[in-house]
């Protein structure tokens, strides 16, 4: 029994259920009468509430995220527990690498330390069949949950996500139109996030009248090298691209790279285009022109959202923020 | 009152006090004894002790860096975290800036969440006056203060450092030995660490016989544009170099910039060396030759060092690792 039965039964959200163990004034007599009702009906006691109501509270928020070495995923935790920090909440870090088991493991360990959130940082946490979701659907009815560009439908659950779609669609579109007709995309994963880059990809293609080929939707590594690679292995093959656009500043570096290697000028004969406008895009000579994905705002929403949910005012369960194109040398437009 | 006094009154280290409140047989029925005797006469409860007992402990180790979206920091971060969950302790984690006081206030709020333990990751948190690291010298009475790549002298105080001196040495003297002459140092910080590097820099000059000119050593915001500017700035006033030595790797990328944007030929006429064998390293072409300053090993041995701390066995108060030079594209030896 939990928070989210008591608003199930009382037919209410559970931000009104949250408002009337905060107090909140704006809940109506009638609503606040028929929680308590519930509350009393399914034996509930404040005891319960205890991390609602503000009291034995840890103040404290577990982060997960992959592996905070990665350079998204550092940035991600460096704006979260700075947000968090200032709302006076503590973050305990846990970094669970891809494999389903350890994120439960860990998921689970944090649950146990009394933690009054979750946040699941990047999007590698939702899984692609439903029933490996089921723990955090779970988790979800007795602490809020909070996804940074990751997107699961459920109560108590809160994400704010970036409109990865709408910027692949945008750079893919701009590369048509400044002449750019054999666009090699490369990515890494399957992920919520990876997949709605690909698929803008290919509407730009489809909605400019180019047949989208699988023969230029490369999979590979986030590596440098292994990126390098696979455009020289791909040239060398005969494959004939004059843009490349990545899911990744890693990827698009290792383009560029090849690039260098075979003496071909950037960006006269390939334009490329990075993703997350990260250091490394400040790397290349030219600079990369990649996609800003908005970390920083991710994580502020994130965090805010989270302190709506704790006072109990009707927060968004799903917010996008669009990401942002930088124009550097690697383009021409 | 606290373990320290317990301690300096019986006369015996702190891990032996730790010893006998650990039930430790590796201790002498006299010193057992007299560490008792001493605690009774201070009036000491095991309440007092319960952290050392291994009662009430949060098993939680504070974690501060200066900032967590930094390449090295987020690596050491990634890495403690790891190796503090292989021993069953979770991490909060604390980014605190560089102004003292904010590191101070950090520190408190830590300590009074009753962690286990305080791992400084990083050379920003030791302070040139010594009264400025009076507050770390009182905490170290309470609990015990482990410093990555950092030191400072003081019971239950304990540093793993990255023999930097040595490896810049050792980077100057191959440059020297393979023909260079004019050696520009571009560093950042007058941290312990930032010393020891140019240290090794103007002595490995030093001792094969060419001397130190300030004119060649040069500070620079880490960044990547601003150490391009100041190297084609050096050039433009006339400044010759035909190697660039640099304390991070983000310097020593914007070298490699200088060079591509001047036509200069890396490494025929330019080496360029950079530090800590960041993802950065791989982006350049030709791959940039850097110093591996080991952060994974030096992360490893602080958790298990903190751990032998925990368990009342001996550990080194100080202890050091040797860097490595990854030799690649960007130097001809």
């Amino acid at each position: 029994m939990n928070i989210y039965d008591v608003s199930k039964k009382a037919e209410v959200s559970i931000a009104t259920v949250s408002r009337v163990l905060n107090g909140n004034p704006n809940v109506s007599e009638k609503t606040r009468n028929r929680v308590l009702e519930v509350m009393d009906e399914l034996g509930y006691t404040p005891n319960i509430f205890a991390r609602g109501l503000g009291l034995n509270t840890m103040k404290t928020i577990g982060i997960m995220c992959s592996d905070s070495s990665d350079l998204y995923l550092a940035n991600a935790i460096y704006f979260l527990e700075r947000e968090l920090r200032n709302n006076g909440y503590d973050s305990i870090l846990c970094c669970t690498g891809t494999a389903l088991e350890t994120k439960q493991k860990y998921f689970d360990l944090l649950r146990s330390k009394r933690v009054d959130a979750i946040i699941l940082a990047g999007s590698k946490f939702i899984e692609m069949k439903a029933k490996d979701n089921s723990y955090l659907l779970d988790a979800a009815k007795e602490l809020p949950l909070m996804l940074v560009n990751g997107y699961l439908d459920g109560p108590n659950i809160y994400s704010t996500l970036c409109d990865d779609h709408a910027a692949t669609y945008d750079a893919a579109s701009r590369l048509i139109k400044s002449g750019r007709e054999k666009i090699l995309y490369l990515y890494t994963s399957y992920s919520y996030s990876g997949i709605n880059k690909m698929q803008g990809y290919r509407d730009a293609l489809t909605d400019h009248g180019i047949s989208v080929s699988e023969d230029y939707i490369r999979q590979c590594p986030k590596d440098i090298s292994k990126a390098q690679e696979l455009c020289s292995s791909l040239r060398e093959q005969g494959l004939i691209f004059d843009a490349v656009l990545a899911s990744d500043d890693s990827l698009a570096i290792g383009a560029v790279k090849f690039a260098y290697a075979y003496h071909i000028s950037i960006p006269e004969q390939l334009s490329i285009i990075g993703y997350n406008n990260s250091i490394l895009a400040s790397c290349s000579y030219p600079e990369l022109t990649s996609i800003d994905s908005k970390v920083e705002s991710l994580c502020i929403t994130t965090v805010n959202t989270l302190m709506g949910v704790f006072s109990g005012i009707n927060v968004p369960s799903r917010t996008t923020i669009s990401a942002d194109l930088i124009k550097r040398g690697t383009t021409n437009f």
